[in-house]
């Protein structure tokens, strides 16, 4: 009899990363699609999601050697806030088309603070172009931030390119806190700058352009006080959102994940400062893995009956269906 | 014979506002459109601000009994940066259709200045949404910020009301630098905040938005010190661009245009305060009125031949066409 194995799989913006493995063995295997899920009036479409989902599952587990998906994890952006129709449908889906009997749904948030802590206290930042930090004590999840380029994100790659792409036009303008070698750096990667505007405003995607410039912000910090001040803000916003979501008990542990941290030294020396600062009772560690392993991980524990994290509608949902086969 | 009259136009984002007259002779005839000059690939479409302005000039020309009008004064949102066809086809166009000789193109920036405080050296801050400072001695024009709300726009509508919003969603997550009261006015104002990013983001006019908060955090600024704060906040960077715009030397006039400004003294008193700190040898004066008023005024003065203001090709673009009478 072939082993019962997991399907575990990440939604985000560029796709879906899905991950097949029978639990206690490693490595699983593993593909990417290039369609990020669609989002309808509904929320996430499940429908889409499964589109894509069931051919990359069935050819992931004949690939594997596994017999039966026991056991399905989908963390996806969005779900939080427009998760209604995943909740609704996926379940069923999932045992209609893969016999799955047991469905984890979670935030991307939660896999990947379970990516990089695993199922301990903790808080976790997540930071890309954008910033969620999210926590728990075992009993419940709390999160913060993650509201957006406009609303927050407050310390994410879109933030400090901004802040940096304002010092360089208040330099341009002689206002008071510009910064001549960011104005330098926004002429070097955008042209002339009375031209930014009109580079800016007319995409779709904003942040992703503002966020863009945050490597020029860390590559002048040695050099440049602005920069530098910019990043320790950063750093501030950062440890403001690590604050309000991590244990206040115990010894927590906290974690950075995410593309944004890649921007060195300029950025982590203040941060972890600031870390040690706001919860000086807090242990800081490397992240054990990324988004992906946290459903991995997820799956593996739900598999074996031992999932030791709170559910929550919003931030991780377990449906248990009847096995199919069984009726 | 009849008068030799003036056509004095304001192109904003709700449409034209248009008055007629003749120097010396008060109070024009007026009348305004309510379709916005649309912006093409060329920049401001002049041959859709003409389409407009013609029935609407000869009409109010007929009302006011003036025969020939001899000069023409159009201000326009975005001419510093989108005004290349109007440069090139405007006068011409307006020699054509309407007869006149003398036209000048101005940025609404400097029709707010000249409308403010006419032709005397100093500093404007124009403030609704957006905001920009500029700034004449005289012999030239500088202007600051007026970036868009990514990229400045710093204590706009837009700014304190999007740093409203955050301090609200601060609040809503436990953050340092939250308020309770923001919180309340923002779910007073646009429901559930976890539903806010679903509001804002899909609108084209995310800056409105925004702005439209700001009436809250100066309602709140009396009792609650963080929306003061915001406000002060706001002060200050109005503060740095008028300091960037004002002439270093004399006793130059600093005045305030916009709507912003009718948020009364949560906002004023921190300004009034930063004005007299940052720029002590100038005198804080009323405007004296509105960016139609400028036009009005730098077309009675072109008329007269005593235009005391610097020409600028971004700025104020002055151009005669020999008479078609004349020909």
């Amino acid at each position: 009899m072939t082993p019962a194995g997991y399907l575990a799989v990440d939604s985000g913006g560029s796709g879906l990363r899905v991950a097949v493995g029978v639990p206690g063995r490693e490595p699983s295997a593993r593909r990417e699609t290039r369609d990020p899920v669609r989002t309808n009036a509904r929320g996430i479409d499940p429908a889409h999601l499964m589109d894509q989902l069931v051919p990359v599952a069935r050819a992931l587990a004949a690939e594997a050697g596994v017999g039966e998906l026991g056991t399905a994890v989908v963390g996806a952006a969005g779900f939080a806030t427009l998760g209604d129709a995943l909740r609704a449908e996926l379940p069923g889906a999932l045992a209609r088309e893969l016999g799955v009997r047991t469905v984890a749904l979670a935030a991307d948030a939660v896999t990947a603070y379970v990516g990089a802590l695993g199922p301990r206290p903790g808080a976790v930042l997540a930071a890309g172009t954008g910033l969620i930090a999210v926590g728990t004590d075992l009993t419940g999840w709390r999160r913060a931030d993650g509201w957006g380029h406009l609303l927050g994100d407050c310390g994410s790659g879109a933030w400090i390119g901004r802040a940096g792409l304002e010092a360089a036009l208040r330099a341009h303008d002689g206002r008071a806190g510009g910064s001549a070698p960011l104005l330098a750096g926004a002429e070097e990667q955008f042209g002339p700058v009375r031209g930014l505007p009109g580079l800016l405003y007319p995409r779709t995607d904003r942040a992703a352009v503002l966020a863009s410039f945050a490597p020029r912000v860390a590559a002048c910090a040695a050099q440049d006080p602005v920069a530098a001040d910019i990043l320790r803000a950063a750093a501030r916003h950062m440890a403001d959102s690590a604050a309000a979501v991590c244990p206040a008990d115990g010894t927590p542990e906290v974690a950075l994940t995410g593309g944004l941290f890649k921007m060195g030294d300029q950025l982590l020396t203040p941060l972890r400062e600031e870390l040690a600062r706001r919860l000086p009772h807090a242990r800081q560690v490397p992240a054990e893995g990324d988004p992906l392993h946290g459903s991995v991980r997820i799956a593996t524990d739900l598999a074996a009956g031992r999932l030791a994290l709170p559910g929550d509608r919003a931030m991780l949902y377990v449906r248990r269906t009847p096995g199919v086969g069984a009726t």
